[in-house]
């Protein structure tokens, strides 16, 4: 028998967002190997075995699938959302990196519906032009790069989509960064925080920069900052295609 | 009956990238409106009225869903990759935005795998780390903001994914992108062509930007420019998760 490695995205929650290609991935897989509450959405099967891990255990987490891929085991490693959205698919790529034994194993990364377009659907399309998508956890890159690449997205006329706003180990981190939007852009700017989106908890909140507060995100929550152009229109929340605004000097 | 407007997201091409929850969409649908290639993904039943139209009329097509709607049918308007991401949703807002007699319409989007996500997961994991989506098509805005936009995108150290690099009309425009690139990123920053991802056409190419030539890229291609961490491991690309060089002062 051969072994794989697949890195699969589940997509935000819902199992209507999960694609063929991943559905059927899980139903070949002898392994299925993620974070807990990802590796909790596959239904247990005979002849499949679970393996969950904790948090901030990536590298394990890709070296254990390479090993059971190299035994002959067919592994597909979970991601909620896209795998290659700050999630699985770089890690996997890392711990490849220090083990060249390992580079002729059978790989495939199968893209899924990422949390920033899951919300914006929902929401209506802020992401209709340009924009960004930035990690906000400073557990793999410092503050200063977060603050630096807010500023160039924010002064490029970029729309935003934030992921990891918020966690109980830095509490105070996203309330600077709406400070540096309310310097960057005018108050009226909209922001949309979209929380759990496709499962029984989504809930939609959409305000002003003046109105943001950092109590509005938490773990669970992707934020979307429009850019100058994006407004409302009905229930709606959405970015024109085409700049009608003058360039900045 | 009650007419409804569903904009929804195909994927790139493959049947397996397309989401349980459109194919749903299709099957209840007695309307489908969108650009002549995208409409000719759906299989073609009794009951279900095909309304293909050429690019560049979207505010028209975005028009016509709203009306079949207002008369009790049940519209899915098709986009290629996301909806969200340089297509439909937009467009059928701004529709909206001028007709308020229509603002109480049942409507949806249902997003899709967008083209830089499956041509990222296809090469590996290039847009692992923080990353902007840029529409080089100058149709709806000044190349001047294109620019603009590529040089804060290069200076804040994001990778960068291009949608529309570079049609008939405006051939010389990706050259000009390509310099711009030259003047912010070193020579060795990894480049990606990525051609009709899932589709039999489906081809991919990984340059460094010393080697890039705009013949690289045609309307079919989404082009993803790495961050200076971007690199290869065995055939694949990818970027780290973690930023480990010091910030520039």
């Amino acid at each position: 028998m051969t072994g794989w490695v697949t890195v699969a995205g589940l997509g935000p929650g819902s199992d209507v967002l999960v694609t063929p290609e991943v559905t059927a991935a899980l139903a070949a897989a002898t392994d299925i190997v993620g974070y807990i509450p990802y590796v909790a959405r596959v239904a247990p099967r005979d002849g499949l075995t679970l393996h969950p891990s904790d948090n901030r255990v990536e590298l394990d987490r890709a070296g254990l699938a390479l090993r059971l891929a190299a035994e002959g085991r067919r592994v597909v490693i979970v991601s909620s959302g896209d795998p290659g959205v700050f999630a699985m698919a770089s890690a996997l790529f890392e711990a490849l990196e220090g083990r060249p034994d390992y580079h002729a194993t059978d790989i495939r990364i199968m893209p899924g519906i990422t949390a920033m377009l899951a919300a914006a659907a929902r929401a209506g399309a802020p992401l209709g032009h340009d924009f960004c998508a930035i990690n906000l956890s400073d557990n793999l890159k410092p503050f200063a790069e977060v603050e630096r690449r807010l500023r160039h997205a924010a002064q490029g006329g970029f729309a935003m989509a934030f992921y990891n706003p918020r966690s109980k180990s830095r509490p105070h981190q996203f309330n600077r960064v709406l400070e540096i939007l309310r310097e960057e852009c005018e108050p009226a700017r909209l922001i949309l925080f979209a929380r759990a989106v496709s499962t029984a908890d989504e809930d939609l909140n959409t305000v002003t920069l003046a109105e943001a507060t950092p109590e509005m995100a938490d773990m669970r929550t992707v934020v979307i900052v429009g850019n100058a152009a994006t407004r409302q229109v009905g229930r709606w929340l959405y970015t024109p295609r085409s700049v009608s605004d003058p360039v900045p000097e």
